[in-house]
């Protein structure tokens, strides 16, 4: 543990010694320089449970690690939409870490769910970026309490992964702004984390670990970061325009090759030994807090009560996404066909770097055998292979004629969906859609739990009556998939990614992996509900959807301005079912301000509370000019228009319940000033210039076109550069100009 | 008319009359200069009718001008998908502008219908280049068949008229070849036209009238033309900087201000008078060519017979598109209602500078009355008012009861649809709408003769027997739509264009008009069927869609590869009904070789062949390599790739017939160079690299790779540069690298 300030000791370190701090020690560490007493800090795996590597190292999940607690993995608790839940998660994770000697946890990825296809989706929150943000700033802050650091995940724009070393992210600079930088921009802003994870590809061009815009001048200079960036473990193609650009540590480390690949470009000057020095200052930086823990013995770290918080986590995110005549919560007197081999064999964690060495998994037939010990299983289907088999389903169809309620579990198989490279369908395999459908025809009390990654199709929707949708539930999949089942908990997750009805109905299809060397992201700002609810595309269910065991009512919403341009929303919601239960709440603004691309609406703040039967509380909410603002990209600046906005509270995104119009005049109003460039359509609209048009002449030009019949439009949408169009001299529209701008 | 040597001339210029040769004389005229025998060229709008201008001039249609005939517009005649027909429109153009001794006709307009909401669809043919291009062609060279020039219009990417003279369309590269600049290059290098007109947008930021990539770069120097470059009507910003760009003519014309403009550039060192001089030359060529046009007194210019010709041209273009049960033709025993104001005063052209001073309108009204005189005639709505009138209404239903069948005149009002703005709907008028339900309530015989711009919605398509749609159809209107009605012409016209369901389904809805300074085209390539196609969005009536009264069938298809990269298409064409009739034959390449982003189809080919009853014949078509090819914009280079395409006949683009796959194997192999951006993946499927990896030693890898489980798809998607995720060193890879290119 260093004592000393840190430049002292930069100051005492050689080249070479320099020069080997930038590059990890190996696969998970930092480099030790023992002659100054300066440790190593180890990094891990795992946004949802711990991998720490023991023997052989790797960085795909291939080696075992130690046991840990597997959690829910981030499509599912995003779908909790609960800040509190996260910085739980986060807590328990860093305990795990210190108990473990771990300095830096590597997560959260909090990249956007673009399309259903992406591999990696799994491991990643949302489609809209304040949710990711807003959840992973609770998840940083969680893990930070504990004294362990976090590694924010993948900056930025990685959202595939085929080709995804080398592809180019082609994207306009107001869409990276408004969706792809601005979960990491929150989190950066309100949790400080200890370091970001720079990503494989290229942003326009340009390799996100050499790209100097990207992670000085937007991350450090107009954020304020000042942690540490470190590559994705591979990431670094040339690591002295890598340190020029603003990273920090390659990973993993190249050991001599490195160092001397360092050495010799300070010496030949490609590299100054000043830039070096700020990063070997960040490094020790974060050797300073997180390669001693100072564990003083009082560290909890319980297994069995992670393992408890693995299945409430479970449970207060899975989303109930249809449940006709109250088919659910079963009751304790029903007999039950189980049917599934995922209900054996459950998916509860995704393939690749956040695979944990699972502590205690619990199967869902397991679980239900215990609820209900006269249950059946059959298997239905193999998830080996996905050619279906008349046997397997006939055993299923006769398990399910015998039974009152039948429960299907149904997802994807880790061999369709990992890190590593993108799905080719959003569709189950063939041989479970098949098994539903034959189900459902000798038995209408069908529910289906499903167990995916993200976004499937549900083609047999109308032929059964529930559906649970568990994404990958963690170790505890089994126990919390029957707490909800069964009612012991009632659901209350929402869906932080929209389910579309077709592939084809989904905003990049076709451009999404067409290109080998490149991906255009043409659907622009348009990502996910903002791309549905604009364009009026049906979806199987929406963003922000999700079902209860009771049902809520909103009234009473009130919004009103406050001082330093901000704006109070308040509304009382009322659960006026039977049950206790917990809703999500949504705040939806649409701009009607504004006049460029914008979606319908975009969220800006959601609230979660619990309520008992009959019980009403009231929500607040405060918006501030940012959520009322887009990226401009010509002044490169936040830009918040005076004019009317809408409020809107929903309990989806096309459920809108309450909404309120608004009209905002936080900017000064100043005159647009007149130019060349200035059309007669908005001369025409300005009253203060008709003294100008009087003495300059054109008044008559003006006075001809109002008068004209049909045209007028047409004439209007001329610029006064080109007024001799319309009869007028250069002189005239000089000396208006002149006098119009004094 | 000169004689001398263009060369010659320009040396004998003085600097001033240089710089007022380069701006036009007012409004129509290029400079005449006595001194040297330099005579005037008078220009004269007029795609679909010369718009010659007698006293008053303007750019925009709004003073009178001599009496001409009224040709369909370019929306109509596309729908002919006829080479000949647009030929002889052109060659009628020619001898009409000869006789008013008009050197240059300012038009055809080529652009791209990217939004069924643009103003100037009208005045285009079509949403798909091959068609803009193939009839663009056609009618340069009748046009210039007669001695008279043409203007190409308008160069480029000229696809919303609000705020036309300002607004940066921002384009990728390859949408700009494959889409908005395919027809003018068509154009330009099979027909030579006299001059293009530079239009007043600009193009990823810079003014089109100064962008020196469009107009020399692209236009001069990778097409060959050879001709002159006007400005469009007060396109010039800076005129300096047009000049430097490759603009040769400022229309109109700014007098001393712009001579003097010139001369100070060129004494100031901004402009060179060597540059000045290609300028010059390029405008003595047109003037040596179309200043005195050699009338030789054989010239016929008989109005009569070109007002038969647009009646022939409108007729032979005119789109059924719907006819159930055989309601048309109609008998000559008909009791007909004859309902819409429109059928009084139709709408037969556009507003803005196409508008013609007509010779003679005949009026569906008028017509229908000579051939049916007990039919009866209701007003049924008011074009000057989009609100409904009970009154009209009910009238119009007193009508239709005592007829057999109802011909509804419907569409869009001139006031809604015109060059200079956008419309902000593609939906009939509501009275409109409203009327046409309350008739099909009470009579079930409903045809609908539409007059409009553009794509509009047909909301009760399901209620009527037939539509008819006539577009604007030029003057001899009302003789054309009872030719077809009655059967005495079969129609034969195709759609140009996609009628979408509604106008969410389009796909620029959002990006469209939603900026003031700039128009993001997002959909890229995905333009008209191209979009529709490939996401499978349900349309009303898809790209290429017409009905005839008599029925054909499509067989022996025969795809022949010949030498020097061509690939001959052969089928035969059978009128299987009982009527001659004309079938549009449809040829669309898929392309299934290419890793780029791609539509379902694309248009390569068209015939239109008359058959009589019975009779068969043998469409033949060819295609070259270039109708294989992508515009590959990181290369800039056109690019056809070696694999399997399809080649597709079609009655409309959602209507395939016959389809063949065909392998093309047209480039040399060449083996990929190995880099350290190389994947795994690719290096697998190489055969010939096997004894480079075992020497390497980068064997052993991979054999771990192939015999890993599940993460094997993973693991091969890591480029050679990062092998050290996979536990190879360094000097492993380069010595790979190294041999494996050797």
């Amino acid at each position: 543990m260093m004592t000393n300030n840190i430049s002292e000791i930069v100051n005492q370190l050689t080249l070479k010694e320099k020069a080997g701090l930038v590059s990890g020690k190996l696969y998970w560490f930092t480099e030790a320089i023992k002659r100054l007493g300066i440790s190593q800090v180890m990094m891990t795996d795992g946004p949802s449970g711990l991998r720490k590597q023991a023997d052989s190292s790797d960085a795909l999940g291939l080696n075992n690690s130690v046991e840990a607690i597997s959690f829910p993995t981030a499509a599912l608790t995003a779908s909790s939409f609960d800040r509190r839940l996260l910085s739980n998660l986060g807590k328990h994770l860093g305990i795990a870490a210190k108990a473990n000697d771990v300095g830096v946890v590597l997560g959260p990825g909090v990249n956007i769910k673009r399309s259903p296809l992406a591999g990696r989706n799994f491991e990643y929150f949302s489609e809209d970026p304040l949710v990711a943000g807003e959840l992973g700033t609770a998840y940083v802050k969680g893990v930070q309490s504990q004294g362990i650091g976090v590694s924010v995940k993948h900056f930025a724009a990685n959202n595939r992964e085929n080709q995804r070393f080398t592809v180019s992210s082609e994207i306009d600079e107001r869409t990276l702004r408004e969706i792809y930088l601005a979960a990491f921009e929150r989190i950066v802003k309100k949790a400080s984390p200890a370091t970001l994870m720079c990503s494989y590809n290229a942003i326009n061009g340009t390799l996100n670990s050499q790209n100097k815009r990207l992670l000085t001048d937007i991350l450090r200079n107009e954020w304020g970061f000042d942690g540490l960036v470190m590559s994705d473990w591979g990431a670094v193609a040339d690591h002295v325009a890598a340190l020029k650009a603003g990273l920090d540590l390659e990973m993993p480390g190249k050991g001599q090759e490195s160092i001397d690949e360092i050495v010799e470009a300070v010496q030949n000057g490609r590299l100054s030994e000043s830039e070096l020095n700020i990063t070997c200052r960040r490094i020790l930086s974060l050797v300073n807090r997180y390669s001693e823990l100072n564990d003083d013995g009082k560290i909890s770290y319980q297994k069995s009560e992670q393992h408890h918080f693995a299945r409430e986590a479970a449970e207060e995110s899975m989303v109930l996404l249809k449940n006709q005549d109250d088919i659910l919560p079963l009751s304790s007197q029903e007999k039950l066909a189980i049917i599934g081999e995922l209900a054996v064999k459950p998916r509860y964690q995704g393939g690749g770097s956040s695979h944990v060495n699972a502590f205690q998994i619990t199967t869902p037939w397991e679980i239900g055998k215990k609820l209900y010990p006269e249950a059946s299983y059959a298997q239905g289907y193999s998830l080996d292979n996905s050619e279906f088999s008349d046997k397997l389903i006939d055993q299923a169809v006769e398990a399910a004629k015998a039974a009152n309620k039948v429960i299907i579990f149904a997802g994807v198989p880790e061999s369709a969906e990992s890190e590593g490279f993108d799905k080719t369908t959003i569709e189950l395999p063939a041989a479970q859609n098949k098994l539903i459908r034959a189900i459902t025809q000798i038995n209408s009390n069908v529910v289906v739990v499903l167990q995916n990654g993200s976004a499937v199709t549900t083609p047999w929707i109308s032929q059964v009556r529930a559906v649970l949708e568990t994404y990958l539930a963690g170790e505890a999949v089994g126990e919390a998939t029957w707490d909800v089942l069964t009612g012991e908990v009632n659901p209350s997750g929402k869906l932080a990614e929209t389910f579309p009805m077709r592939i084809q109905d989904t905003p990049t299809y076709g451009t999404f992996n067409a290109n080998l060397l490149y991906e255009n992201y043409r659907e622009g700002i348009y990502v996910g509900y903002r791309y549905y609810d604009f364009k009026e595309i049906p979806v199987q269910f929406p963003f922000g959807f999700g079902l209860s065991y009771t049902t809520f009512s909103y009234q009473n919403l009130k919004v009103e301005q406050l001082p330093n341009q901000r704006v109070a929303i308040s509304l009382d919601v009322r659960n006026t079912g039977k049950r206790v239960g917990k809703e999500i709440v949504q705040l939806y603004v649409a701009n009607h301000a504004s006049q460029i691309e914008k979606p319908a609406k975009e969220l800006r703040e959601f609230a979660k509370i619990q309520l008992a039967p009959g019980e009403s509380k009231r929500i607040r909410m405060t918006l501030s000019r940012r959520d009322f603002s887009w990226y401009n990209e010509q002044t490169h600046a936040w830009q918040m228009d005076n004019g009317v906005y809408e409020v809107l509270i929903g309990k989806s995104s096309q459920n809108i319940e309450l909404s309120q119009l608004l009209t905002l005049q936080w900017n000064k109003l100043v005159k647009e000033k007149i130019s060349g460039n200035t059309y007669f359509s908005d001369i025409i609209k300005r009253q203060d210039l008709t003294s100008s048009l009087k003495e300059s002449g054109l008044d008559k030009l003006i006075n001809s076109l109002e008068n004209s019949n049909s045209n007028a439009q047409l004439l209007e949408n001329i610029p006064l550069r080109s007024a001799v169009m319309l009869g007028a001299t250069t002189a005239q529209v000089n000396k208006f100009i002149r006098m119009a701008n004094n």
